[in-house]
This record gives C-alpha cells, structure tokens and sequence, in this order.
C-alpha cells in the first residue's frame, strides 16, 4: 500500500501539477476574503459509488480536468477546499467559494459540475451568504470590542466546521436594543476562545433557507466544542429555530492533497 | 475549451436554431403576465447522471426537441426559463409558464416530459398559483398605494428567486382589519427596495401544499437581501408557518442560453 | 407529431380497444359511490425512467395488460382514473377504488402491480378511508340542510383534487356541540361554491396515518380556491394539523385516454 | 392468467411444498404468544424492481429458499407472516417474529436477507418490542379487569394493522394515579370492540424509537375504524406524541399463500 | 447450508487469519477507552445490493483487504466492532473509534472508504463526540458518588444500543444548580441497572448535531429497557429534544466474526 501511494504521488505530480494559474492572473484574494459584500458559497459534492470502480488512470486523469476548471476559475473567484470525507456523512468535498457576484460563482460550479470528472460528483448541499460589516458591535462596551479585535491563530491543519443558522421569527421581531444586548452577551461568551477558533459570518436571508451561515477553523477542536458549548448557554440561543442541520466538519486541504487522495 | 465551446455554439446555432414560432402565433404574453385570473406554474427539473454520459451530438439532437416542445407551446402558454444550475441544490433549470388553463400548462409539461430529451430530466418541484387582484391594497392610504406603482427595474441579467409560503391558521383566523394593517405596515417595509427588485405574487390555496408563490428578480442581489431581512421583522412574519423550502434561486436565460450551457 | 400521435391512437384503438367487460359483469358503481360503510383508496402510481425508454410497442403491449386488468377488476370494485402527470410532483397516474371489501381492493392492486407494465410503476402513495353517514348534518339548521342537498356540476372535464388531513388531538378532545357548530360554519363557509365543486369524504382513522381524505372535483378551478380559502378561514381550521402533504392535482381522464397518453 | 395461476399454484406445491419442520422441533409457540418477557420484531420488506423482471422459475427458486429459512428458525422462534402489498405503500412483506432472545431474532433476518431471495428484498423498516403483564389493569375496577378478559374473535381472514406509538415527555413525567386513571378511561371506550378486534402490546422504550407497538386483527375493519376513533377521543390520546408514521395495513396470509402470490 | 458455512469459516480462517498487528504496534487501547479528551466516532455503514451478488470468493478476497485496513489503524486508533444487520433498519455494521485526534479517525474511515470492500458499503452515518470528565457528579452526595461507582458487568455476548440525544435550548438556559439536582435524580434513577448495563457518554455539542451520544452494552436486555423508562420518568427527560433517531441496536462481535457472516 505504500508503495501505491508513493505512485500516486507521482503521478498526481506529474499529471496534475502542471496545470497552475500565474499569481498575476489570480483574483484579488486577501479583498475577497475580508471586504464585506462579497458572496461566500459552500458547496458539498459526494463521489457517487462509481467513482472508486474507475481504473486509476482514469481517475487521475479527471481529477486533471478539475484541477484545470479551478485554477481557470481561480482569476475571478477565491476557492477554498476541504474534505469531509471519513468525517461527515453529508458530502466528501467541499468548496468554499468568495466572489463579487453570485454570477461568478454559478459559472465557476457549472464548469466543474459539467467537467468529466463531475459524472461521479452529486450536488449534497449548496449554500449561499453575503459578508456585511459587524451589526452589532457598534452598541459594544470598548473592552469587547477590543476582545473582538484579536487575530485568530486556527494553528496547523486545521479543522473546518460549517454550521448554517436559521433564526425564529420572534428573533427578528426583538427590538434592536434587545439584539444588541444579547449579541453582546454572546460575544463575550466566545471570547476566551477566539484566539484558537477563528471565525467567519455570512448573513443569508433571502439568498436561501437560512439568515445566517457560520464558519469555523482550529486545530484545537476541544476548544471549538466549549466555545459552541458556551454560546448554547447564552440567552440568544434559544432563538436559533434552526442550528446546523447539517453540522458540516472536515479537514482543510489543498486541492493536490484532495487529489492525492482521490486518486487512490 | 474555448474551441469547444465556439463548436457548441455554432452548432446550436445550426441545428437548435432553425426551430422558431412566428410572433403572430404567440401567445398574448402581455396579458398573461399582467392580468388576474392567469395561472402560474412553476416547474423545476434535474438533470440525472446519464445526461452528461451522452455524446454531445445526443444531446444537442434532443435539446432540438426540446426547443420545438417549447415553441410549439408558446402559441398558447407563456414560459420563461431560468437556470439553477450551479446556484441551487434542488434543480437545474426552471420553467415559469402562465396559462388561461392549468390544463394547457398540463398539456405542455406532458409534452415536455415526453420528449426525447426528458429521459435524463427528473421532476423536482411542480407550484401552482393563481393571480388576482391585489386584495389589502384598497385599504392602505394614499401614499402607500402610489409606492407600489412605481416601475420595477430588475436591471440587466437578473437573478431569479422563489420563495413558497404558507401561513399560519392564525393568520387566516384574524380579521380582515388586523391582515390590512399588518400588510400595509409589509408594503412600507419593501418600498425602498421596490425600484430595484420586481415582484410578483401568485395565489395558491388548494392548489398545493402553499398559500402563495412569492417571485423576485433583480440584478442588485444585496437590495433583494436587504427587502427579505426588511420583511422579516414585520408583524406579519410570524404568521409564516413555511418560507421557502425550497427558496429556488437561479439567473434568467433565454431558452438557447440554457441549450448553449446543457449542450456542453 | 402530430402523424405519431394518430398512429398511437390507432394502435391503441386496434391493440387495447378489443379488451372490454360486459356492463352486465360490471359492479354496482352506482352503490359503491353513494352509500356508507364503502371503502375509498388512493393509489398513486409513478412511471420510472425506464418506462420511457422502451419501444413503443412494447409500452403499448404493457398497456393493454393494464386494461386487462382494470377490466377485470371492474366486476368487483368501482375504478376511476386521473392523470396526475404535468400537474403534480407526487405521481403521473391516480387510481380511486371503491370496494365493499378492502381486500378485493388488495387483490385489484397486487394483479396491478403484478402485471408487466407495472415493472416501471413505482407505487407514490396509498390512502384508505371508508364512507360514512354524515356525522354533524343531523344537528344543523334546516337552511343548511338544504343547502347541502343541492347537487353539484363539476362540469366538463373537471380537475380533480385530493387532500388528507390529519385533525389535532385537540379536535377529539372537544365536546361534540362545539363540532358540531363549528363544521355547520365550515358547511356555511363551502355552500357559495357547492353547485360547480363536488366533494365527497373519506374516514381514514386507523386505516391510515390520517383522519379524512377529501376529494374534489371541479372544471372551475378558480372556484376551488376560493373555496378552500374560504375553510382556511373558519374555526375549525386550526385543528387541522396535517392539511394536504400531499395535495394531489390532476384531470379526470377515462382509462383509454390515460393509455394513449403513456403510449406517446 | 387462470392457467397462469393454476401452474403457479403447482409448481409452488411441487417445489417449496417439500420443505416442512416437524411438529416435534417448532418452538413452543403458544408460550412466545401468550407469555410475559417475549421479545416481538416486526419486519416489513419491501421486493425492488428486479425482482419482477425474473424468470418465473428463478423466483420460485429463490422462494423455496425463503422457505427453507423461515421453516428452519420456525424450531426457536416463532413467525407469522402478513401482505402488505396493495394495501400498504410502506413494504410488500410483514414478518412478526417473536423470540426468547433479541439475537434469536437477529440470527433468523440474517438468514433471510443473506438468502438468495432477498437479493431483491429491502428492508424497510424493523421495530422491536417486549411483552409484559399488563401495568395499569391491577388499578382498575372489576367490571372494567372483567370486560378485559373477553377472549377476542378477530374472525376468518382478518386484517391485521400495526401502529407504533412515542408518548410524549409528559405522559411520563404523570403520577402514577393519572396515568392509571386515564388507561381506565382508554380501555373502558374500547370494550365494545373487544370482541371482533384482537389486539396486543409490546413495550419498546429504549429498544426503538418508540414506546409501544400496538398490533390488531379484526374481520371487521370497520369496527377496527370505530375502535382508533373512540381512543382518539379519550383524554390519554394527546399524550401520543408520534401514532403511527407508519401505520401498516394488511392482510393475514401464510407463508404457502405469501409464496404463491410473489410466485406470479 | 451447515458445509457451506463450514467451507466459509475455513476459507476465513486461512485467507482472512493471517493478517494481524502485533501487540507491540497496538494502540494503548486501555487509554483511549477510559480517559477523558478522547474522540469516539461512531461510523455505521450498510452493504448495497451488489455485495450479495458477487462470489464468495471475491466477497472473501474483499473482507481480507477490510481486516487489512483494520489492523492496520489499530496501531494509532482503537476500533469496536458491531453488527446491526437483522436488528437495525438503519444500517448493517457499526464501527466505535477511539482516538487522540479526530484526523486519526478520518485517515481510517477514508482508507476503509477506499478499500476494494466499500465498493458496496454505503454510509449510514458518522456521529462524533468527546469523553470529558464528569461534569455534574462532584456535587452529588456521597452515595450517589459511590453508587456511581459500582463496575458495570455487561455479560457474555452483549447487546450494544447506541442512543444521541439532542437537549433543548431551554436545558443549557438552566442555572447549574438546577442542572445538577436533575442529574441526581436522573443517576439515582438509574443506579438500579448498574451492575448489567454498561454506559458511556460522549460530548458532541458543535462535533455534530447532537449534544450527546450515550452508549450502553448488556445482555440483560429487559435491564436496559427497565433502565431507559426509568430515565424517561425523571424531570430532566422531558429537556430532551431529541432522543434517538436513530436509536441503533445491535450485538457486538468481532470482526472475524463479522466477516465471516458477512463472507456467506
């Protein structure tokens, strides 16, 4: 089995390292990333059961054709990837996509669902969120919002967790105030773990079944559960409806390390 | 890529494009679309695996067919087409068709279903709807009625969103008074959007597990996210029992459009 | 098409015309629609992709199997047939059976599913409820007796429309005065509609996962909504905790019609 | 199809008649039915499509195999045998298996579905329950313990119906006194059905998703109807948090009968 | 049927036998299996149609590479294995990993996912959560603490039953106090079963959509029954939203065992 793998390896090198995008050309990732009004899809696709009945070779050469439709689409759009497989029962892969416009993103997914190697990729969940600035935080004490300010260091290899949220309409009929109150409440129940448990908010109403999308990375996956263990105490949470459902968690990777491995 | 993509279009142009309905056989499109008493359908179809297994020219002969389905329809019912493809995980295109008669909207799905190309089409979702009058509207004051005249202008290239409802017992069992006031207080919390996103409502008690059809277009998907979260925090929200699921989100195309990216 | 349509229906005519049942032979339609103590099914059926992709002479073949059977059956139990197909994402095909037995209704069904056709019918859903003298009319007024009596013309080639419903545990629990009061309101609420929509009720308690299934047949369909409308606004409605899921919307279409359809 | 039948009904007795287990080594049956501390299992299965599209002989094989397996575990437990075809869209075969031991249980549907029949057979759904002495009845008066000792008369060719049942958290959370009080109100509504319903109960509380599984047989469906309909009214009825979902429907057969039938 | 599986257990024995790990190499299983910090993964997985259709000598040829993989990960991870099949509708196989790290049991799961065996093994579901120290049980009196103490002795060939629970917001809103009387109750209420059931609670707030998964073995069946309506009656009960679904039962083996039935 080793040897098997140090085969793929090369082969994946070979075959599918040549295909690159020049930094030049690359979309303006770090703006992408941090500007609010950017779109952010999570997209997670599972591998049919004909996918592993494929020769290698033919494996390997498909996962070539994605790798060329991603790096493609890497001049317009920011795309991160994960796996999910051996730790979600929802989806194997999945992509996490920033653009400018929705637009983007859909051409971006149409080319990879049309590419060979999509004939084994099932679409298991498509979700949709737009980055805002902070609602909230503007009525914060300084020393939360200071809190608020340390930059998360997720550490090495990552994990990543994806938890979409759909508040009750009592939530949403709350006066602003009360909003604020709790949200605030809320923030400094995460606190303590915001250093090892860098975050991310993506507000979805109207864009799908959700208002809001949630996003999580760390390497000290203890520390997420208390944090998440800590936000279910806090009074704002029993005006989340929906909480998950699909809880999405996985590995970071790069798109070569999923390559590699599912071309084994 | 780039060359396959040239040929497909060169042969849709040829072979797809030859199939037309001469504008005097059209339906009257404008009044379907504008007037009470219409019936609105809104069906969405998937693509199954076999689909992209075809050889191209396969699919090019029976997106033809498809097209000639489409146009011999069109001298009685109205359609519009929309791609959810890469956008929505629930279907891959959408067709909006109003009729007199939901037996001729019948007549054209049964064709459409028939035909060659609907091998690999699966259902996902069939809505029906009625159009009426606007039924709160004579209550509302003066200044309200004149915001709801204003034109819509979706802009270029819109998106498309659908969102199913169903109220509440609750709702129904209030008085006509208390339904006015809270739709009038829903009427004022979308004026702001309504230049930039277009409605428009259809009626669907009976006809299906829904009370109304809720459809939008608009180019600025910010604005028509900003009206859903505006609408969420009216009284009238939580009489809501069902909003969306599945809220349907995909870009307006032409017919050859949609042909010219399923042919690929 | 329009010569491949002719032929069908000549083949048809030729292949599946010549299986017919004496009225001799024929059940007492007549009994097994009016009286009590009758059992009503649903059975919706779907066609599998694969139906589709047989030559037409062997659909037709399975086809005049089907009419075999049908015809057959007619001796025993009272067979009506919609097209669910084109209006409904639920099934393409509807069978209402009325029997005095539910099993002659199994032994219809398992001939049905046994026969060849049905190697591509997958069964959608199967609902049994039992006709029953009115329970709530002996304590009304006389004018909504009588209204009650008036006979209903659902006109030509009506739609017919199926919706179960599951009553809350509050409902039963309710002394029978205030249901009987309440569903003379809801008599009240239907009568405006009741000479172009026929209704007829099923008792399904313990027969299946659901209370009643009402059954409409209408060729105005505007009338329909308005009249369900109508009952979603009195107060027995709230206790209604499953109304439709599913709703089923199809066209009365004869058996023979039904078969030419599939053919295509 | 008569002498379609007529073969059938031959082959089956030539060919799966041979297989039979002595009276000496069935298990004590009358014991499993009657006896506290007996696990039940209810296992509906549902046949795919292949099965049909099988030569005649191979499924008559393939049944003379399911005999095979029913006859041999017939020495340690007991097994009866129901069609839920055509009168249930949830399975085609109900077993009841009642067992000493759980792993009996399991040791005898091991067999089954690594026969070769069930290469075709799906599970659809597997419930389990315990028998024991009755909890409330030691409370109730004596005319009430009197009217439940009628031996019930489910009559020729009964129907046979199950209804899983999840009590809400409240229904526990009662003293004793109430519960006990409310059992007596339930069995007193159901007495006048005593005679022609047959019913039996098994406890699942941690076994299942359920708490109870409620098993009826009956002639007389209607009176079964009238049965569900009186409990629905008693003041225990809204403690049913889940009744049914599914409520399966069928016919007592035996295996001879189920064999014959599937052989077509 | 008895040679052939005397032909199956020989040719397990010498194919399937030969591959082990050395003890040396084996994770510290005892660790894994009683600290707290330790992520315990339960991965259930059921074979499709197409597993029974091959031949038993590529069935055996596959079950070899599935004990290879197992082996292989045991040096890093501790596995449990358990059988479902014929007491589960759910799934067929029950794997229980115990590992430092979460990516441990990802590299696992995803080798055995691309082994040659999982061709036919479908998902089930992947449910994760973590062993903490107990967190109420140091402000529970003395006899409650030592009560809790008792070892757990699960009996020859055990039954194991995996529960996940789901509490609702109103739980975590409780003050501490509150939260602690209400598990007194809930381990006073248990302490009876002890001795015969054994039980293991896992942490998965954020690590699923779950809050916790509790684990139990016995063979004492009607024990655990006993022991799940004892816990249904106490005040805490009524705070869980969801309990089970699923509720996966099962019987623990090993995995020679496992692949030797499922080798037949």
């Amino acid at each position: 089995m080793r040897s098997s793998k140090f085969f793929t390896r090369l082969a994946v090198l070979v075959f599918v390292g040549l295909v690159t995008v020049s930094a030049s050309e690359a979309a303006d990732r770090d703006k992408l990333l941090s500007e609010p009004g950017v779109y952010g899809t999570f997209a997670a696709f599972s591998l049919d059961a004909g996918w592993g009945r494929q020769d290698q070779a033919v494996r390997i050469a498909q996962l070539t054709v994605l790798k060329g439709v991603v790096e493609q689409h890497r001049e317009k759009v920011a795309i991160d990837t994960y796996l999910l497989r051996g730790l979600s029962d929802h989806a194997d892969v999945l992509f996490r996509i920033h653009a400018a416009e929705l637009r983007e993103t859909q051409q971006f997914l149409l080319d990879l669902q049309g590419s060979l190697f999509v004939k084994h990729l099932t679409k298991a969940a498509i979700m949709h969120g737009l980055t805002k600035k902070a609602i909230y935080v503007p009525g914060f004490p300084d020393q939360v919002k200071a809190d608020l300010k340390i930059v998360s260091e997720p550490g090495p290899n990552p994990y990543a967790i994806v938890i979409p949220i759909r508040k009750s309409a009592d939530w949403w009929g709350l006066d602003q105030d009360k909003r604020v109150a709790m949200m605030q409440e809320h923030s400094e129940a995460s606190s303590p773990y915001i250093k090892t448990v860098k975050r991310k908010l993506y507000h979805s109403s109207g864009l799908d079944d959700l208002d809001f999308i949630t996003y999580f990375e760390t390497s000290k996956l203890e520390d997420f559960h208390s944090l998440i263990l800590a936000l279910e105490k806090v009074k704002e949470f029993p005006y989340n409806r929906r909480f998950g459902h699909p809880t999405l968690v996985g590995t970071m990777k790069s798109l070569d390390e999923i390559i590699e491995i599912l071309a084994q």
